[in-house]
């Protein structure tokens, strides 16, 4: 039974552009939320300027939530850049992690029209957390019965790989604690994504080959 | 005549790249059937959550037609990993199968809206079975002619494949004459897909090769 | 003056990737146009049904348009099959090719609702035939000076492909001419595209290489 | 320090892939601002034909911005081709890059609908001096460290085609300064973009490399 099956694994370049496809197309679906829909009759220079003024919200949740779909994108980017194979699982994690990359556009419509309700504030950093969560299960998963999924000079690395999605999954949390006081403000918790990221990788390659 | 234009093949690179963009976007689109256009006005954080409950009927139809996407875009992954060259008989019927999964996200707004009426149950599952009937549809011709478009080394297992095909042609159906019913829990269907591939196969493989 | 430049040609992969999606973005769009928004309020499946007869003209459109973008972008894969590089000049050619294939949803929209009207019935049609006209230009411009741009082995070819981009110049130039009296039903014309091409080469191939 | 992390630099594969799906995505969504849906009760072919001349500002806004979209994909994809690595700094000026390119449908709308209010015809022009002025420092990020992320053969041409990005700076920083007086056609100036660019790169070639 062991070796069963090696042609039930997938090249990664069509996950790859499936991927890339979803995620370019949330990111710019962004834009639709920015609308004149609300604009109303305007008469003036100075009316104009106000009614875009009005919509601060909506671009600061654009520029917030385009700001986290790349960051989501470029995790995932590293990731698979260690992956040389697929198998069913991870291709579900894969879909799984992309249901979440979808559904920002509609929680980033939340964040912009109803922040001031709990609910508004909250979905869109949940959002992220189970989209940040799902990459990490993604790369357990690959790099799980000794990394049977990664490249072969991969394999050395995937445990610190693994940390930095680990990073990315406790800044989300982070953000989602904070939501209910700040709001998006939260997300500023993924500023620490990158040294967090470098912490538990020191600490881990200490503990692991301490003359490394 | 034999050997006649056999330039008039393709290599799938393209064909995968088109087919990959349409799934990404049909799944992606899903997205603004959630809309807060419905919300009226919001007083309360109580009324907030009461309005996103009421959301229940387009969320669960926004999960099943993701799922359903994803799992028919891996169907196409698995199909076409044994798939080496595309002719014209094979582009068309690909190109009426993304036909029906463009149409996705019309029918699942219908579910989301109209699922107390006879017609909002049934499009949908109809879609699908269209969709997986063009897949199957779609391997067979590759597969016709001692597999005249397969890779070489695919040729043994393009009856394997056709049977994965058959089994998701034979789940959608099962899902079309129970939603009548029970509406799009007749989706659940499709958890029988994999045990019953398997089924197919087994019993194929005997038949054929009782000593494999 | 003679090999000036040769830098700064393109290879065709991201031209490709970038066509590709268009193509596959303006044929999902197409969906957007099927909405309930016209359904009124629903109160059984009598009139359920009656709303869907009623979007009858708008499923023709979108099978329709579908239909000639698959097209297009076949004709597009058959061109490009046979082009290795890409110059200055092709590639502005093909993004004009592509202005009119991302004007397709708009103008399919005005078949669906304003068909009783002459402009109505005209935009398409005339949309289609820039689209194939642009793509007839920029197999012409690629097969110029002895095929500068094409594959090696293509320039043989070369003659008869660009009598396949002429053939469906024709078709839609007779598609446009049928379009006030018959409407959309003048696309019927492509069904002659595949026969009118052999004609185009099988003419062309007697008159130059009688023995061949 | 020196050789540090040369893993943390990406191929340009999928950074690619994710930039031509953005603009893909970003020209293809111009067409939804194309909508019938200020065309209220139309009686008569001549009432469709006003209808849609009153469209022009529509069409007109469509198309340059269809048309400035492809020429700052047109220069991406000029000095991608020179890129060989990514590093995490190309990847988010790349990204930010893309932000600007996302919002180009918002900022198309309002030259379409307000272009009679300086805020109306300011932002268009801004949106694209952004895009241009990110395109040229991530080339200049690209060629810094005696061009440390370009093909070997490209180091030599780093130089010319960094003055490219610089003349699509100064051209869009002209339309920008334009638009006040004569709005979209200040865009007119992207017709010296490419005079522009030899100009700078013939001053250079000389001053530098006299007997070249």
């Amino acid at each position: 039974m062991a070796r069963v099956q090696p042609a039930r694994t997938f090249s990664t370049t069509r996950v790859e552009a499936f991927t890339d496809g979803v995620f370019a197309i949330a990111a710019t679906l962004l834009v639709l939320d920015l609308t004149t829909n609300a604009f109303g009759r305007i008469g003036s220079d100075a009316e104009m300027w106000e009614a875009l003024a009005d919509m601060r919200d909506s671009f600061l949740a654009f520029v917030i939530s385009f700001g986290l779909l790349s960051m989501m994108w470029v995790i995932h980017l590293q990731q698979w850049r260690e992956i040389a194979r697929v198998d069913g699982g991870l291709l579900w994690l894969n879909n799984v992690r992309l249901l979440f990359i979808v559904l920002i556009p509609f929680t980033t419509s939340l964040v912009a029209e109803y922040s001031e309700f709990y609910a508004g504030r909250m979905l869109l950093p949940i959002n992220f957390f189970f989209a940040a969560l799902l990459g990490f299960l993604s790369f357990l998963w690959a790099s799980a019965r000794d990394g049977h999924l990664l490249r072969d000079e991969a394999k050395d690395d995937a445990h610190a790989e693994g940390l930095a999605g680990l990073s990315a999954v406790i800044c989300a949390a982070v953000a989602v604690v904070l939501a209910p006081w700040v709001g998006s403000w939260g997300f500023l918790a993924f500023v620490f994504n990158e040294p967090l990221t470098r912490v538990l990788q020191r600490r881990s390659r200490t503990r692991v080959t301490p003359g490394d």
